[in-house]
């Protein structure tokens, strides 16, 4: 008899008549035997609904108030399928992050879990029935209630599994599984079957949305398999596990992509010790989030500065970087919203040498300039034009393999 | 400085426009030095939606379920009123019914506050802050969420007031008071300024609908004013007080009607011992609710036993008694669903005979026939042929010298 903790996406419960399809599908997990325990998020669209009211409001909503209006979209979907399980003759009981207890800090809106109590999770299973706990939500010490940020669901229901020690955590969304790159600019794209928790940290990083990263953190530190999956059709999707459990290792695993990223360069920056300090920091203090930094040596003392942000922030980042510039004595600040970052992931990589000139080669031989790059142990990105980006994904994608079946 | 508890109905925050100005009404009392508390019903139609989901899945909803769903409409409005008051530079804070806590008994959908605890209440009002609690709900000892039945707001707010010790509580709604009878029948119905808890509870059960009746009772157990009034106006409203504190004594205060009755006879019953529990129990036992019970003695052994039940009920209460009839040789039941209930009420027909026959007096000067009659201390009520309420209402009026100003 395995335990299973499966998670339920927006999509998933987006109305009743969902909400009924998904009990069937707990149910027919009962029937199997394990002992299912369900992790639901808000009906989809529901999240932006409260934002929305809450905007109307203020546009910068108190974070401990907003948290105690957004909860309240799991705390639909949670006591309605508890009643439909209910109908269908099976005890089940819904809960709340306070009910639980899912303890977490007090950073409202991005909040992390800190324990959770398994307690009266474990005498409703023990009892033969179905918890069904609100995903997103936690309380703090103080009974304050907190939300975990977008996608929090994923991470509720890891940091659930993982507490009870469960099997599998049964990630439920609304595509089938996870794709080698995004099908709908490759369509050779394939469903990958196993995973390591590494690269899929990666994917996650680098654009790929379909599980949320700390969710994955979370499971690869307590080695819980994670089973990301399609609620609406019965086939298997994509396992990630441990990479000692993945039998047949390619070298490259996806081409994850993102073309919300934006290119801002400092030339000519006299290079002192703490420039880097004096340029970062307002940034920094303004909650703009620096991804790639790029830093050459010029002739001389000077140095240029190229770093990216996301499109949401480039307007700010640039505004705060003329000012920087100026008190620095920089000569000037260039700034190029229309870039993108293809990456390719894989802890093959590890072992092989010449997978980045390789890389380098296929996108120069699609006449693909790289303005900016950047490795870690299993993956290799690299900023271009826009313009190029369904190009190079595609021939990315084509030149590791990924294409053949 | 006076402590206020202020309730806000659905009406009075039914979308954010509406909260925005609620808070500046809950500021202007902060400004005129008053400690104020919030108590917030649901955004208006707010909770008929949420049952309308709960009914998708199942036409009886498990209560426990229930409760969790329809306490999400209260935990909105709390919220964005936390922020509208913060929003204007004051401290608010809002507060479940799990947050206070306000303990309850278990009975889901129909739950007793138990009782309140005021630390957490009473730090917000020191430090000068707003505390904003969401109506209609409550935990019980085990930490189910619960909820106190249609109007239970009016209700939280009253124990909330007495659990501070506030110096009145006052139920803001979309009416301007309580008035001496239904002002969409009878335009010389007048507001009340003043009316005594005892008559209040009379004229809520007997069909006035702009106070809960629990509420009422607690008001009046632990002698806290109430002031309904509308805020939508800056005009006092009507004060609800003990008895001493009303100067000016009127006969009769109100007249509420109620067309929502319904009338069944059963004929010509052997009178023995114990026929009664015979026709009632199944009855109660069906959860139907009897209002009136009159019976005749006939000559010899035979009697004759009628009652009124509700609208709702009465096609299920005559099968059931149409059964009983059969068994206990009862010669006919008879029904009438076209009856309604005109009452007076006043605490002076305490010291005044020839009320009643007043009463009888004036329904018999416009030709309207009494089907039952039912009396109380401050109360008569009389049952006639539902065409005639309209008249029976304002004759009454008049004749009681309500329309008089």
């Amino acid at each position: 008899m395995a335990l299973i903790v499966q998670k339920y996406g927006g999509t998933s419960v987006a109305d009743c008549r969902h909400i009924e399809n998904v009990a069937e599908r707990v149910i027919a997990g009962k029937r199997q035997g394990d002992n299912v325990v369900v992790v639901l998020s808000a009906m989809s669209g529901e999240t932006n609904r409260l934002i929305d009211l809450a905007e109307q409001i203020h546009t910068r909503p108190d974070p401990r108030e907003l948290d105690v209006l957004l909860s309240t979209g799991e705390q639909v979907t949670i006591s309605l399928m508890a009643m439909a399980l209910k109908k269908r003759g099976f005890g089940a009981r819904s809960f709340l992050g306070s009910q639980i207890t899912i303890e977490t800090d007090t950073a409202h809106g991005k909040a992390r879990i800190m324990n959770i109590a398994t307690e009266e999770l474990k005498k409703t299973i023990t009892r033969g029935h179905i918890p069904v706990i609100a995903g997103f939500q936690g309380i703090t010490p103080e009974g304050d209630i907190t939300t975990l940020g977008r996608g929090g669901s994923d991470t509720t229901a890891v940091a659930v599994a993982t507490a009870l020690d469960a099997d599998v955590c049964e990630i439920y969304t609304d595509v089938d599984g996870i794709y080698t790159t995004d099908p709908n600019i490759c369509p050779s794209a394939r469903k990958i079957d196993r995973i390591s928790y590494e690269e899929m940290m990666e994917m996650a990083s680098l654009g790929a949305k379909v599980l949320e990263i700390r969710s994955v953190e979370y499971a690869m530190r307590y080695e819980i398999p994670l089973h990301v999956r399609s609620s609406f059709t019965d086939s298997l999707g994509s396992y990630v596990v441990k990479e000692d459990e993945i039998m047949e290792q390619t070298l490259v695993s996806g081409v994850p992509y993102s073309t919300n990223e934006a290119r801002i360069t400092i030339s000519k920056v006299p290079d002192r010790p703490g420039i880097a300090t004096k340029i970062f920091s307002p940034i920094s203090e303004a909650n703009i989030v620096v991804d790639m930094i790029i830093q050459n040596t010029r002739a001389s003392d000077l140095t240029d500065m190229t770093f990216t942000v996301s499109q949401a922030d480039y307007e700010q980042a640039m505004e705060i970087v003329k000012g920087v510039a100026s008190e620095i004595g920089a000569e000037r600040v260039a700034g190029d919203p229309d870039i993108a970052k293809v990456s390719i992931v894989g802890v093959g990589m590890r072992n092989h040498s010449g997978v980045a000139s390789k890389m380098f080669d296929i996108l120069a031989g699609h006449g693909i300039n790289i303005l900016m790059i950047s490795t870690s142990e299993i993956k290799i990105s690299c900023i271009i034009q826009r313009k190029y980006t369904e190009l190079a994904v595609r021939a990315l994608h084509e030149g590791f393999g990924l294409s053949d079946q």
